[in-house]
């Protein structure tokens, strides 16, 4: 594990947005941030209630004097600071609506975003964003976490190298269960929220979700989107916001592409489900089960990658995610921490005045998110109009 | 295991149709056909190529006095035999384009038909054989095998007891790899009639194996389809048939059920797949591994039911369908045997003048088989105006 | 499938003796006797009730004629019979403590024999057995039934053929549930004489399942074993035999085996699971999952070996036992068949007078019963004090 | 997740031996410890090479000053820092044979100590040890990580609750396959340590990963050993010490268990595994896939307990060793964190002058790793003799 962040010398200096009492992800974006102990989170606001805000800091071991009570507040105060105690980066672990504000402050004022997903409220806002960061020149990840896995990545430089042939059908899933009653309505605070179309924007299963699945094939494969067709159903009563989705893509080479996401499947914890299908092979892998990925050639016996970084059939984006040797189980934190840990390269060589690529990132950037959105207006667009077939070729999309 | 025929107190007489050498599926029914010791196969008419239809008979024990150079004159011979000798039913084990008028013929002239699917080369012929056998009043049988499996059954009676609640979204795959490529040019027999359009019928992987997918849903869920939209391909080069494919279906209670169909995935064996969501509980299934079915209720643990006859946990249906304790694999052919077995029940009823259930039966009967190609019918058509919805609601279907 | 029986032309005649009404293993090699149409079931003493005996006839298609209330009676009169009926050969499916008997008695009148494992009550027994087949020249096979899946057959063959080196470890476990509780006490059949030692035995998991096991590690990896300790455990108030036991095994050429055999395990079925590691490779197969079977090299991703008739990796006996394309799952009863098929190869060569291999067969012989009984009883003997080491190499196991 | 170590207001400080550069376990150490936040790593004696000790502090951001260049050294300059600056905890990741040393002087130094496996150097350096820790009062655990598990805590409260009734047979394996040949002759460190007997001790297999196995049970029941039998294998040419074996256990309440222990399996990769049977349920798990465990009752569907923090069926323990919703796959670094986490809840008690368990904790403790190293040298001295049977219970054995 790298820990110097090279020629910088020094952690990466970082502020958390969201994450207070109660907090989900924020806590994972805390503790995936400093996994390999590149970085350290020394501001925060941690929540849009300015009394928890400041009784949330503690916990992260955050300096009252940087506990903020409003983002606003702390980038100004941030950027005040002198070069070598400002923080580099700012983490948006927020409700969706205020991801758009926040990281955009951010960018604007010169710091590195790392945004959770969805990126933005809708489409619009993405686009605003794209051109905020491109104006910047800020680094900008999306925590598409599951490409964190280094299985993931493997099945990615497979594919751009080709082992598997011509891309032609993509099968992603992401099947979960823990809305199938309206547990909203007793004010889970994670339900509240994701439910709440002002504050989740137009999608709900299929804006939480839907995007993860949508984003996994797109990553692995590279395959353009031309055209989708997707069916949204609320099957809660009560629901305002889908919990059940289902797209079909169709893809400039002429693959074919499917994407469902459920939140009502009884019992079914995180399941995000891939497969994918070439002409020289297929693969398939289970974010549940992220350790092992299965390879198929017609004629040969099934191939099961498991994460090891010491073997020689793992290619070196693969090799380079992994921390611990084979059998050593990793999971969602190491891969959450992925997104971070090569975004920091990408942080360092800003800090060091190089240049550093910023579409075809090995981390989710904000093109991603801005692609994201865009499935997710068209897939609503889509819906609301019987599942009829729209573009969704996003300008900017990575290949 | 039964034996007797009960009040029947002999062995039914089977003619098989089809399975001369280098046969698959006429081998299957043969060895299905008798697994349980009901019935004896007497006669055949094994292949359309007279010289073969007689050479393959020894290996069946058929006797050269019953081994028929035609269906035609199978059908005709015996029924001109004394009624102690003639056969009850008759298999019919050819490809697709022939089913009709083997299946018509034998229904017409009284005889019980066990018939291959899909049922017949296209829908019109579909509902003419259903008159035919409403007018003969002959056990008629499509060997939906998968249906036969216990835990599929289990899952049946499963969910017409409530036991997950009401239905709300259904998955189920198709998914082989053995026509990755053109092998049908390299005359392969399964292969080239299955790619044939004047043998297979309108429809490919979707016919072959799809309606397979599409009517294990339509079993264990008894849910009823509104409207289909289709995305048929083909991605061999020069083949003629769709080898993948993907239908959204809209079921007349709102549930959203998906079919998907592949013949082109790598290493991809016979992984008939089904998920199945709930109010109550969801379950899945798979035709690989089918001794295990899974069903998840929030909050519990997930529960593996395994195929066991003497466990509590099995419902009459399942149990029934069983031959061997838990532990102790049952698989492919067991499975066919059953389609076989519970339609003998019929057939002996028949025999004995007694009446006999027709459309909501445990075996999967000529309304199954006409649904099976009134899909196929809808699926090529929406595929071939862009996926545009039709109507699917098949009017004889069962609930 | 081969159906003519060669130049023999013409079906094998079987007797069975056992499988009365209630039986479990009389119907599974009835069943699994004709699978491939090679024989019929002619004759039976099918109870040593006489009354059940003729009762249970007709479930079987066995003429009254040959109906016997005994198994003297049917040697006696089969004997008799012209060449061109009498019975082939002799299926014993009895309690073990009447194998010996009959098995010798058929083997005396020169009919070969199928007998269940274990082969006698003792390994005096055993050897005289041996010498009584040694010295009439017929067929005798025991059902390690096991050994007739078609990837314990393709392990066989890989480790024959050097694939994984030089073997230095197995690990055969053999764990099952259903005697937890005293159900011998309430009247179920099955477990009632497997508990009772006047008729199982000396022992009681380890000669139900143990021998199992011991026989699935040697047939797979042909080592010779040199010297056993083990501890039976009974934990089930009131039983009298064995219903736990764990053995260590030293073979000659170094190697260390292990042996596990349970009845008294919640929930488990009937896991016969084995794994083997040499020099170069290291393989696992589970009978409960008998489709598939693991292949591991360092450095390599795992190999999932499915069994696939017609691919490459599979080797000539591994396919040679194949009945279905891959993903069209076989379960117990085609293993069990597979016994019964090889051997009628060696039938059909001794009724043409053609010589045939008796100790280094595909499918389990007497003297890999004799081997069974061995190991029986030097367990129970190490156990008895205090899991001394025995010696356990029988003079005339296989190689 | 907590990070204020309650009364105490402040992380814990921590101090490192071991894991200079090249280090495996060093850097999971200080990983693990910090994943809570709750301890800062603030010194170290990285080496026992000097230069390479102060080289290797600044990637584990230790201030130049308190980088130590040997343990003692360290000891003492810590000891004489004022009491809000002295750390609270010395981590020992250093090979075997210095273990003692270095832990006894922390210990007498009044030090906490977390200290990696096997202990000792021997048995008797653990008595000694216990002696010291037992004066001292000291915190003291050992890493058996795989206790920290969620499900393996699980499994152990419902074990205590009496949920499998009497335990009466534990099967526990940790199979891997990187020692398959000697690559300690190709200078790699981590294999060199570990099969040198100046170094690793008495074993290597079963010092290594067989003592983790014991442990795994023994914690997981409860279940007082007596008696041991044992067989070491050395199969790899040249090593000298074992890498593989086996032992069979007596536990005092009649229950049999067997631990094996390979390093030459190829292809498998850190595979500890576990069975236990009980009279009223059977449970299994598996470290590769450790979010979920199995448990089985005759009768009933078998039961698969995910990681859920929220489920009604975790208890206590189980969910209090959760960091993230189910579906999020926690896997190595977690479980080795939960052993910090909780041994954390005794040093803040301790130093908050409260008492503290010291024998039936959590964590695993100082009497566990005693209780490992007799195990070794029972297991040694049974392979020496023949597999003997000799006295495995330890005095201060936990129950």
């Amino acid at each position: 594990m790298e820990t110097t962040n090279g020629s910088l010398n020094r952690k990466l200096r970082m502020a958390l947005v969201g994450g207070g009492q109660g907090s989900f992800i924020g806590r994972v974006h805390a503790t995936a941030a400093v996994l390999d102990n590149r970085a350290a989170l020394v501001a925060g606001a941690l929540s849009s209630n300015p009394e928890r805000a400041k009784a949330s800091a503690p916990a992260y071991d955050i300096a009252e004097s940087r506990a903020y009570t409003s983002y606003q507040e702390m980038i100004d105060k941030e950027k005040s600071l002198p070069v070598d105690q400002r923080i580099d980066f700012v983490s948006v672990a927020t409700p969706n609506h205020t991801h758009f504000e926040i990281a955009k402050a951010a960018a604007d004022a010169g710091f590195n975003v790392i945004c959770d997903k969805p990126m933005t409220f809708d489409f619009a806002q993405a686009e605003e964003l794209v051109k905020s960061v491109e104006k910047s020149g800020v680094v900008f990840a999306v925590s598409h976490n599951y490409t964190g896995n280094p299985l993931v990545r493997q099945a990615r430089e497979m594919i751009q190298g080709g082992e598997l042939g011509e891309i032609q059908a993509i099968r992603a899933n992401y099947i979960q269960g823990w809305l199938r009653t309206a547990i909203e309505a007793e004010d889970q605070k994670q339900a509240a929220w994701r439910t709440d179309p002002s504050k989740s924007g137009a999608a709900g299963a299929f804006g939480d979700i839907g995007t993860h699945a949508y984003n996994l094939g797109r990553y692995i494969t590279g395959l353009i989107p031309e055209e989708i067709s997707c069916n949204l159903k609320t099957f809660v009563e009560g629901r305002k916001l889908d919990d059940y989705g289902h797209a079909v893509i169709r893809y400039s080479n002429g693959a074919l592409g499917t994407v469902t996401a459920s939140q009502i499947s009884h019992g079914r914890e995180n399941d995000a489900f891939i497969e994918v299908d070439g002409t020289e092979g297929s693969l398939q892998w289970r974010q549940e089960e992220p350790n092992v990925m299965i390879v198929r050639k017609n004629g040969s016996p099934h191939q099961m990658y498991t994460r090891d970084p010491n073997a020689p059939f793992m290619n070196e984006m693969g090799a380079a995610a992994c921390r611990l040797p084979a059998g050593h189980p990793e999971g969602f934190f190491e891969a959450f921490a992925n997104v971070y840990r090569f975004a920091y390269d990408a942080m360092v060589a800003r800090a060091a005045g190089e240049s550093f690529e910023t579409k075809d990132t090995i981390y989710p950037n904000v093109y991603d998110g801005a692609e994201g959105m865009y499935f997710i207006q068209q897939c609503v667009a889509s819906s609301a109009d019987n599942g009829a077939w729209l573009p969704m070729k996003y300008e900017n999309a990575r290949s």
